[in-house]
């Protein structure tokens, strides 16, 4: 007899009409059909709270007026009827808040990007998560992308030699206009630093690109040289980002990020230059990484199950044969996947092999002070200290 | 109160471990969160039926060993338990006998392509479709992408003009061997008549490249002048089609479909001039609609919510902002989102708005065989007639 | 001592003001230093003659009123003074008559394409060809390109094997309105049979697809079904052309020309698929040459000197480091290159090494009369029959 | 009576045999048909120069065996027989040297870059320069591009708005390895401080990036931070620069330039983001200009003669209908007509409209030593002085 394979049970907090994260985690989570929503708290807009569980399938009783009474109540439901796994899809302060909570009432834990508001609050999360037996995880969508995964696999092989250089940029063009002010929300809360923290752009996409640099050129960024800037009045935080960085092996990288690139999309792109050759990927046309050998015709990599040219690592990421275009949401349901996996073969530790976890969210946050220290003072170098 | 929105009960008959497109149904049916499988019959191999429906979380008794035993059971549990809609992800050959006895015991269909193995049988179907109130829809996916309703809206609102030329192609290279001599299922049953019908590469993709024509020239193709071709030895079926054609209001068009173009995934493509100007769309970048209008610079039309410029049938089947890939299962699910929405709207008729119905599924079997007619003929033009 | 390498004299019949093909002609045989402008018949338009003729810095003397005086002028001038080589960028029914004289005369010709109006007129320039000494050549631009030299060295030595399939498309919008009717000259003749031929499309671009097509695949063209449309209202003759086809191995093709493809620009393409692999090449991005081998990443050949995976044709043909742009008046220069190294090297017969000439001219013609007789006929297939 | 109108006679020094940049000269000069080259000394290699002379059809009388040699007899010529203008396409140290003389001598001159080996010997040619009544030309090549001048024209009119942010990048491959060691000629006197000056990849490219950095955005940088590595053992100078920049409106930029980008060739690639739109183009496909607007498609605008949405700038800098490629050497021709029409047009001043100037090759030198003292210090921020 085959056993039948349950489905895990899973809660959000966030997410409620309106919310376009919210609904993506939703949609990725059920992808690949390994999840079941049991119960949410996505708004404290009670009727909206309502009328998102209702469009759900979800009854009212498990339709929460806040996350601490869901909390409680579902830890107190009957093992096999609870929830699992809770999804957290709020504003940045909340982030920590909930995760340390729901860890210490006995839920796994996946949660949007950043982690905490600052170092000092995600360490104190860090505590609490390495105090329980659970499992962790955090929404860095862009590392759960085959080709990022075939990259890195490409560079831990030698395929490029010893890396010299890195080039990540992430423009994007959605604030070149005072969008707050006019009113929206998602960039409203982006831009208040109690919500957002230290960071404005660096923080909600600079960490996306400095991730993306150390996943895939296997190696952490040392010391950078940062000028942030800021382009609208009234507007507090930064809204643009250029930098130096240097690597531990000795590469040097430069990294840009920004929201005021009128008419950029969502183009994050690395280049890893190596002494044998290079590759590049562009997350606006994923299936597709650009490999020059020195000496030999440009290459283009295509995603698709059974590319006999693709890592274990990378073909596990895919669903189609090649040439069907996956995408933003096939990424983020590789992590679920993932995590799916970890829950369910009681992994031991924190971590969810293959999703990105706390380590990757304290870097991001060292990187987001460190390059803030950097631009308001006067040295041109400042060491990227992590010592978590 | 909100009334809680049930999910649609849903079951598959196909689809067993290893079959791509079976899968592939399952994912877009989940994607958007309106579905619920309950039921299949998945395989004939009883191990690969049982372990199939273990792991996708369905009790045993669910779990039927054909699709005779599952329709007569189904119809037999209370209506609050039974299945409601019929997946059917077989080979072309069961499509139509499972679709007529399903439609018969009162389930809704929604069938992979093509809807028969010929046009005698197509019409039996119709036949019984019609005497129903049940729904019918045909797994034509290319037609759910966003971009693609863009396209054919630009058309019907006149933007190029009147249509002059289209030009529609779908170079595929998987079967530039035999790989069904080297053991790959897929290619077997597609090169076997019995099985697949009187078509191989026309039936196979040649549909998609004609109904896509049809569907974003907004006219029916009237005439056609066609060259098959079989490159493999011992092959039965063309894996190669040449075409010309001509439509309803005088536009003239080239209709490429091949397996042999070795290297080429899955660029289907089409391209669409207008007395005004030009549409232009390939799958593999679908988000992305060139626009060429006379004696402008070349436009890029980019899908993602929100976009000023998109009309309304596009935006609706759009999830993510600008710059976030969708890609071939969302466009699936755009095709399942209409679906259930028919359902749950007691749409009346048989087709559902936005999902290609059984007229679709006649006009590409006349397209067959008006094709192979003409192919095995000296007349250089052959009327596509359709007459139901 | 190294003896002093003399330039080639040239003169020139059309190509005066205004005239876009003449300039570049000029500016092509300029680009490598191998001739000498020594005398033109311009215009009709005594004005614009002397002007054209002053502007090129041609003595007054040396620029005369018509070629028929410009043939017999010359003649008499000293062996070391008198024009060499004849170019001729008049409309289309002046090509043959004047390349007749001139080859009469002792000179040599490179003549726009068309070689003549039609197959008959043709066949009389041949026959003095053959009479005389001189080299003919033809202006076929697009095959002086280093990457259409090196797709074809790629045919010929097997790498992509057996070829099963060509797709030659030429899809321009300059016609997509009656811009002969406003006044457009280029547009004006070419409309014209009397001046132009049997074909207009076919014959203006048409011809060069087929061309393309026969060059790279290395191989004719046997027997052809074609479409052809007119436009608009009062033009003569076609503006587009849908053609399937049949080669010698038995590949099949399709070739596409339009003039009314609203917006495009001039993306000569084409696509060659063998039993082992396939070659991509457009025109407007003339640098790159997709290869794609069985189960193997797509490659991106590069032109630029130093390559070593080009072909010794492919290499000749360049002139810059890789990255470095070179174009259409490269690719002309091409020609003019090997046009004058045959002369200087004294070849024997009538064709230069390396430059389409007569027997490129009379394919074509014969494409062109071919195509039409298909298109007015019933019949599915004409064989192409190039008796001479 | 039309004047007939004379070429310029032009005579080099550098450009022998095996010399790219020189025969690239000799093309784009001979392009537009405004240049007679009547002397030169081309190599201190006796045979190399003899050779070269007579493959381009000179008399011995004017293959000289030095440079102070042509420019003493050359001045002593008839007027109407002597070299008017002086193309120097040596390494760099002899680029001052050979031009001080040479407008002594009463000769234009157009230079290769830089136009000195460093600030001092700069300001020491400019006094020369503007003591004399000659032209000064450099051959900052990609400054003749015509979609360059249209993207200044687009800033300067408005189009984007105000500029925010400039990114510039130009990554070569071809120092990847150490080429100079294995032999290579162009490789080895540019890593020769001596030949060279104090920059490696820095003045030799990265100064290609600067100017089209200002040219472009239409606005001076004012200081800089750099980061500069060498990265084969043995090599003097730097071959990878990463630089943060600040221009005089407040916008901000990054520039990168490297030559060991492994299997990169020569993609120059500009972006200029402002408040309302922003702009991108990139080297190896000139003709492309993309326009992103703010809340509106993407447009790629395209040159070509006769598109109305061009510049007069732009469309003065090009020959071909849309869609025929013109590349370096047609941009390289564009300033050769510059000149041509400034010596003939007795331009005052020294400057030749639309040709780079001493003014342009100022700023690069300040450029360099700016550079490479900000990587040498600590200071984040040096500000770019250039007081001449």
């Amino acid at each position: 007899m085959n056993p039948v394979v349950p489905k895990i049970r899973m809660g959000f907090v966030g997410g409620g009409e309106g919310a376009f994260i919210g609904q993506a985690h939703r949609q990725a989570a059920g992808l690949d059909g390994g999840f079941e929503l049991v119960c949410g708290a996505f708004s404290r807009d009670a009727q909206n709270n309502r009328q998102t569980g209702a469009a759900l399938g979800l009854a009212a009783s498990r339709c929460y007026s806040d996350w601490q009474l869901m909390l409680d109540t579902e830890a107190a439901l009957p093992a096999d009827q609870r929830m699992e796994l809770l999804v957290i899809v709020t504003p940045n302060h909340l982030h920590a808040p909930i995760a340390s909570q729901a860890l210490e009432a006995g839920f796994h834990v996946f949660s949007e990007k950043p982690a905490a508001l600052n170092l000092r609050e995600l360490l104190a999360l860090k505590e609490v998560l390495e105090s329980s037996d659970r499992l962790y995880g955090l929404a860095h969508t862009y590392l759960g992308y085959p080709m990022v995964w075939q990259a890195r696999d490409m560079v831990r092989t030698g395929v490029i030699g010893a890396v010299r250089k890195v080039l990540v940029e992430y423009p994007q063009g959605w604030l070149s206009q005072d969008v707050a002010g006019q009113g929206n929300k998602q960039a409203g809360w982006r831009d208040d630093p109690q919500q957002s923290g230290l960071g404005g752009c660096i923080g909600d996409i600079g960490t996306h690109a400095f991730s993306l640099a150390e996943f895939v050129a296997d190696q952490p960024i040392e010391r950078l040289c940062a000028a942030l800037g800021t382009h609208i009045p009234g507007r507090q935080l930064d809204d643009d980002v250029s930098m130096l960085f240097q690597m531990s092996t000795g590469a040097s990288g430069v990294l840009i990020a920004s929201q005021v690139c009128a008419g950029e999309e969502n183009p994050l792109k690395i280049r890893v230059y190596g002494d044998k050759g290079a590759l590049e990927w562009r997350q606006e046309e994923p299936a597709s990484l650009i490999h020059r050998a020195l000496d030999q015709p440009m290459r283009t990599l295509r995603s698709g199950v059974g590319q006999p040219w693709l890592s274990e690592a990378a073909s596990q990421r895919m669903r189609l044969p090649a040439g069907h275009p996956e995408g933003y949401l096939e990424a983020m349901a590789n992590l679920y996947g993932d995590f799916a996996r970890a829950i369910r073969g009681n992994v031991e530790g924190n971590e969810a092999p293959g999703v990105p976890g706390i380590q990757i969210g304290l870097r991001g946050m060292a990187f987001i002070e460190t390059a803030v220290a950097n631009h308001r003072g006067n040295a041109k170098w400042t060491e990227l200290v992590c010592t978590a």
